[in-house]
């Protein structure tokens, strides 16, 4: 089966994209993900042109990748400096990566009006920088900018820009939609052309400005690229760059080529996912392969249909890229799907019990306002311990107090004062917190300790908050989602309410109440 | 120049999508605002299939349609009617459209597993319901579902439904990749075996599950057909089908092709937005030519490439689609796109100045600090008035206190209190909120209103919170990105701080001072 290397550039190209900032905990975060996903390339940045990159490479030395390798990337010598004396090549070699990436003009345009020098000089430029890194000992990646418009406005200097990239010892050569302005046929045509002029493994980068990055990838896969580049779920400058959860299941799926296999396959979407959480966008449920609506039916004769046979209206089995069918509208489908996730989690119902229908209606309900139980599997089984076996509560509270208080130009101050009860017995105390929030949580534990000592080993280890209805402005809901770790184990739990306080507050309450179920329950 | 038939499925197609449901009003608005972009065919429903879409078809006798043919869809006749006692050929009729369109089976899987029926049966269907439509003096344009996977099944027997319906006097016949499981490469193969069996005018219908619908849908006109199915926005099941706002830029700029016309495409980003607003989703801004980000730019190095000459990283000039240029601001940015950026805002600096100096290295520190300025214009204007112009501020505050307070199990109570200074006349006052934000936002309209009395206009429509460090838990640092209007205008402003409350007075602060530059400054 024919292998096809995939290069990933979220964590540069993609964070081009309006609205995506990825900071350098996130992009350390994102790499390990990537890498357990058996990408074989990730790109982490651009060292010569931050200081947020050059960070980045120094942590990332640290990491201990399974599979990929790490690339960093950059431009050919500036036109003024030698290769040997070019800050951005040596930031390039200090960023400490087996694989280094260049890009280089491609299109005379491009030469003349953003370089300013001659044509011959840019071949120069090209050649002598990729010698440079092959004589550091780099694995070289050569980008061909500006590619498939180089080549239909001058074809033979495009086609030389590129040998001079191959007899300087590039090891690969990335033929690149940089504009993303270019239809299939046209890709096709001009890739095979540059391919009889080659004898050095080529790559393809795409932009999706025709809403043809994905199919213009494929089809230089099949003229014989043996390695893409794109990025996690698209994101990329303007339209995005050629979205990866669709091109490798369709490598591995349409095309029966070999890229990250089919095991990895499984974790498609749970990455694409993870990648949106960090960028916090929401994730775009009509995204092929991975999207929340991918495998949805809705229609009645499609539903019907896929019923009996499953292959009429879904051209994939969802669960071979970690999807799943979702029928629209269906009653039935909601109630399997509470016993499912209940029984998942060694919780016993019957099917037919009155308890399955309370969770159910509840469940519902509490969906419609809101609360999201995807990563607050814990608040999940408190509820159902709550509807189902009647459990009680650990502590009472009386009340709280949060204030937060500014003088002048200075930094705020907040304060949570608490009053509670456990068993009859009562708590009042006060803690101090960078924010309100933090402020509650402390002066909660505080108030708890004294009676379950266990609490002092737990810490959130995540707090995130996501405006449900952003018109809505300040008056908006808010869905709080906490993750709370003992050490041992880790827990997800959730809260929503207009009130920001009273949304942390409730997956505070779940957050404790799972350990203390844990320790006493 | 030759002609394509562009044929608008919003309606019927495209409300099958997840999150997407049509009001009758919704949709007699549709189609006014179709017809005066140029499309060729516009349908409007199901009439047999649902009671809105007759009604649809009734009201919509009344528009006076400029050039679009309206058209009814429906399917072949059931297997045991005779197509004039068909009730839903009836409905088709009754209809009253100039247009139907039917839809057959192509896929003898389809024809076993769903129909239940013979080959032979399924042909006799095909045929004797096209020529019903004919005799009753209908356009019959026939959808063959399915038709790609059916000729990958069976080749003979596809093509022989398609011929059924030639030889019964379809007047175009459309191929669908119902599943949207088809890359780009087959569709071409399959289109062009179809095409050499076949006089009658052949039109594509394409669905986006392998990310691939326009460039599917490109490479079939290029393939000989003359007539594409879509939808605005790539609204529809699953992962949507065609995006007609891709695909008519394509067919006009790349193309060279005549479907609605150079005049009409000018209107392409204003319908996008249009059908986008009454589906009630938000547009996304990724969309290729009419998204808010398709000619976006934010690396330093294309901000400065497109001031010299546009074409080096935009693909078509952003007017041709009425959509236009903007320049980000980001850590990623150089010192070109600060100076576009604040030129473009009528803020006058000279690139080679000290301050021009002083607000990148501002701008940037602030970056790494988690300030983001896309989407906060107003905060950037006023950070620039500041740097450059040493403005001042036009209140003072002395200090706030916020407080929040729950009491037992009910909701909790929020409040602020603020005291404040403008020219050195004191105001201390105090309002409650839904939420601690919301308190404090009105305590500050209230406290200024006395001085500024424009502040009545304004309000805010938009607020995000975004964790920026999540690991740190409740200790995070958070970004609130608040967007306010005062019926004129609308701005976007930027917080950041380790407590929300803080966070949240910068961007309301912000605001507020945007709207007294734009009256007083």
């Amino acid at each position: 089966m024919k292998k096809i290397l995939v290069y990933d550039t979220t964590l540069r190209d993609g964070s081009q994209g309006e609205n995506i900032s990825f900071s350098l905990e996130d992009k350390l975060h994102i790499v390990k993900k990537l890498d357990d996903l058996g990408l074989d390339y990730i790109e982490g940045g651009w060292p010569g042109s931050n200081s947020k990159d050059v960070a980045f490479y120094s942590r990332a030395q640290e990491l201990k990748l399974k599979h990929a390798k790490l690339a960093a990337f950059g431009s050919t010598r500036h036109p003024r400096h030698t290769a040997s004396h070019d800050r951005n090549l040596q930031a390039l070699i200090e960023a400490n990566t087996p694989v280094v990436t260049i890009f280089g003009k491609t299109w005379d345009l491009h030469v003349k009006v953003a370089l300013g020098i001659s044509l011959k000089e840019n071949l120069d430029l090209i050649g002598e920088s990729v010698a440079f890194l092959k004589s550091q000992g780099k694995e070289v990646i050569y980008d061909a900018e500006h590619f498939f418009d180089g080549f239909k406005a001058d074809s033979a200097y495009a086609l030389a820009t590129l040998k001079a990239a191959e007899e300087a010892g590039a090891d690969t050569i990335v033929l690149c939609d940089t504009n993303g302005g270019t239809v299939t046929a046209d890709i096709r045509e001009r890739f095979q052309a540059a391919s009889k002029h080659l004898k050095t493994p080529l790559g393809i980068h795409t932009h999706n400005d025709c809403e043809m990055a994905v199919a213009n990838s494929i089809a230089a896969v099949q003229q014989g690229a043996v390695h893409v580049q794109g990025t996690i779920n698209g994101y990329g400058e303007r339209c995005g760059n050629a979205n990866l959860c669709s091109v490798i299941p369709n490598l591995e799926l349409k095309l029966g080529m070999h890229s990250i296999g089919k095991e990895n396959l499984k974790r498609l979407t749970e990455v694409s996912h993870y990648v949106s959480e960090l960028a916090n966008l929401l994730p775009r449920q009509d995204l092929p392969y991975v999207g929340k609506s991918a495998f949805a039916h809705k229609g009645g004769i499609h539903v019907s249909a896929v019923m009996k046979e499953t292959s009429a209206y879904e051209h994939v089995d969802p669960a071979v890229v970690g999807n799943e069918r979702r029928v629209l509208v269906s009653e039935l489908s909601g109630k399997s799907n509470v016993i499912y996730k209940a029984e998942e989690r060694g919780l016993k119902i019957d099917k037919s019990s009155p308890d399955a229908k309370v969770v159910v209606e509840k469940l519902k309900e509490m969906e419609h306002d809101g609360y999201q139980f995807e990563g607050a599997e814990a608040s999940f089984e408190i509820l159902f311990d709550k509807l189902v076996h009647h459990t009680k509560e650990f502590f009472e509270l009386d009340g709280f107090r949060v204030i937060t208080e500014k003088k002048g130009v200075n930094e705020p101050y907040s304060e949570a004062v608490i009053k509670l009860r456990v068993d009859g017995k009562e708590e009042h105390t006060a803690a101090e917190g960078v924010g309100p929030v933090s402020a509650l949580d402390r002066a909660l534990r505080k108030s708890l300790t004294t009676f379950f000592p266990c609490i002092r080993d737990i810490r959130l280890t995540d707090y995130k908050v996501r405006v449900l209805n952003p018109k809505g402005a300040t008056d908006a809901k808010v869905r709080v989602l906490i993750e709370t770790s003992d050490g041992h184990d880790t827990w997800g739990t959730v809260g929503v309410s207009e009130n920001l306080i009273e949304a942390s507050w409730q997956a505070l309450v779940d957050s404790i109440t799972y350990k203390l179920k844990k320790e006493y329950g």
